[in-house]
């Protein structure tokens, strides 16, 4: 699970080949361990990817069609560098009454709204709190900026901002803080209210923005979302994407910031890919537009992704009861399980995963999200419930089960730290 | 014509609320000139689009329907880095027979692509020569980079090289070379063989990079492409697009680098917008692999593109013969013309275009392209044919030659630099 960076190379001229942002950024541990998972035989836990059978082929092939049948030229010319103007008035409309198109940039997915974010904020050295555990992607947007990441921990009910206010209170004075408000990858925790409100009120105290993270807000089967933190603080810039409620590979979301800041976001997007796909925005468009075939199509699959979250859970308590701590979630992908204190001491959730490859199950380690030292998540499983039919979910339990019953192969308790 | 940058704000905190890269890019000049020329009554030779009538709806039509029928699953959902592997390997077999996939890393559009160079090669305060007048999006993301960057000037054989050993040999230490070398943008102009055999002996004596940026290659209606760049040294990064042969609405282009460097490109990328639509990879996939319909379609492409340089050469010399100084281009989309000395002499093309867009034709002025003083362009004009039809290139030029046969209004010669 160490970062691999780019490979050594014969080179003529004095400098290293590599300059920029390369050295900064690493490559992801998840990137590297799909590799692995990616073998027919074994059933993953460990991949981030939504549901493939439930994406709204019929849709998108209706829009296409129509799209192509009625505005061709604008589907396939270039379009403004902040995205097409209908498509930014309807992320803005369903941010609230208030909120205008100007406020919202359609971006290449949400990574890339990460990344705009960082480059257009952040200055070498600056400070960027980020949870931790948290988002790979934006470790990696933020660490391009040559930032100074701060982590901050995080709990069941997302970032302990209480840590954070007596960091602030120590004299941290952040830029932005990163968090993924709702079903965070990867500890599934939503943000509570309380915490919202204080967070709030610590970025208009201290002047810092709040970059909140929300690709799964929608897909909330349990509960009631708290407030979202635009509505509470305008020191807040939200990131939203279709990938997880529509499909990934439009490669569309945005960014919705305030009109002090969105501008400059743009200035830094043109630069960066002039724009995005027109062809995407105008399918996305189409398909978020049709509020009623989407609803019938979120109702779905979070009616999907409960059932299967229920499945998951019900399955390792059947195969490995007790062996696991978690706490079902409401919504989002993701089960953040913690290796019970009797099973298997003497290993990490890293050492486990060679196992559980042989064995043939993938998960994430949760070293692989480690914000500060990645001892803290060391005992942590990220499970991905989203994509696997009941029966694969069952079995990937019970192969889990294999791995976690087996006896201690050596007494000594090792540490890859 | 001056950049404008971010705009001042409201902001609480001591730090002014833009921080990164956004101050270093400024916004481009084309496009606060292009607001202006969207106007009805206003012809527009400014524009860099291709002509949307030319796009092949029908194809992208078939190949959506195609596709969503055999393989929604991996057309909708996340996929690699680097691109899809098809894609990966019809481009770098496009690019000769001892290309592998692995060099070939797929981007959203060129611009991208130059974003993605930039951040991975260049340290804030490295040496990045342009020429001189460049394409904008270079400047941009250049500028991105914090590189510093050093202009060579171009003839109508492009680069002068002879310049930029020159300068090699007092001590310049540049860490890549930026070229257009088919049909520039700006100036129409392609890179001699004999410059080019020349520019990679230097990049080879002196380690640096040749990030040869080639949107228009393919279309050329007149003469032989010189030997491309790439099959003269290993030093060079090419960079493609789709936008210019196909559509630029898919946003789909790439990189060829050389192995040395291509991972590296891929892991600034992955933190950058994870992958380019895989929808719309698939389909620029299934366009461009079918070449017996690309081929008529380049066939076509060439035919209208050669026709109406040729309408606006003719319409020129009609309406205003004289007045302007260009070279018939061989392909592309640009003419690059000089004001006549006695054309005018008292006013730069930046003060024309307040009278043309009075009168109702729009051109984008040298200046603009400047990528040392502004003043060196001051009596140029890029006027592009790609996207009107012959009458409206007609009416054009009598429209600009109104304003290219007034009396001098002012004998004094005003400066804007």
């Amino acid at each position: 699970m160490v970062k691999s960076t780019s490979a050594p190379t014969a080179d003529r001229p004095p400098r290293p080949p590599i300059g920029g942002g390369a050295h900064r950024i690493g490559s992801s541990a998840i990137r590297d361990l799909l590799a692995l998972a990616a073998q027919p035989e074994v059933i993953s836990l460990a991949g981030g990817l939504p549901d493939a059978a439930s994406f709204p082929v019929a849709a998108v092939a209706d829009a296409t069609a129509e799209l192509l049948a009625t505005d061709p030229a604008s589907a396939l010319q270039y379009g403004p560098t902040e995205g097409i103007e209908e498509l930014r008035s309807l992320v803005a409309a369903h941010a609230g009454a208030t909120r205008t198109a100007t406020e919202a940039i359609i971006t290449t997915g949400s990574q890339q709204a990460l990344d705009l974010v960082a480059r257009t904020l952040l200055d070498p050295g600056d400070v960027a709190v980020v949870t931790d555990p948290a988002y790979v992607g934006a470790l990696q947007a933020l660490r391009a900026s040559a930032a100074r990441l701060v982590p901050i921990a995080s709990d069941e009910h997302g970032l302990r901002v209480d840590l954070l206010a007596d960091a602030l209170a120590s004299g941290l004075r952040p830029r932005l803080v990163h968090v993924v408000s709702s079903f965070d990858n990867p500890t599934g925790a939503t943000l509570s209210g309380d915490r919202r409100v204080a967070l709030a009120e610590l970025a208009e105290e201290h002047g810092f923005w709040i970059v909140d993270d929300d690709p799964y807000g929608a897909l909330r089967w349990h509960g009631v979302e708290p407030e979202p933190l635009r509505s509470l603080t305008d020191r807040t810039i939200s990131l939203g994407s279709t990938s997880k409620v529509l499909c990934p590979g439009l490669r569309v979301g945005w960014v919705l910031a305030p009109a002090a800041v969105a501008p400059s976001i743009a200035v830094v997007k043109q630069a960066t890919d002039l724009h995005t796909s027109t062809f995407a925005q105008h399918l996305a468009l189409r398909l978020l537009a049709d509020r009623a075939t989407l609803d019938a199509h979120l109702d779905a699959l979070r009616a999907t992704y409960r059932q299967r979250a229920t499945a998951l859970i019900a399955a390792l308590d059947r195969h490995a009861p007790g062996a696991l701590v978690h706490r079902p979630p409401s919504g989002g992908m993701f089960l953040w399980a913690r290796l019970g204190d009797d099973v298997r001491s003497e290993a990490t959730a890293d050492q486990l995963l060679a196992e559980a490859l042989d064995t043939g199950v993938a998960f994430v380690p949760g070293s692989a999200f480690a914000a500060g030292p990645a001892r803290r998540h060391e005992r942590h499983l990220r499970l991905s419930f989203a994509s696997l039919p009941d029966a694969d979910l069952d079995l990937a339990a019970r192969r889990l089960a294999t791995v976690l019953s087996r006896r201690p192969r050596h007494r000594a308790r090792h540490r890859t730290a």
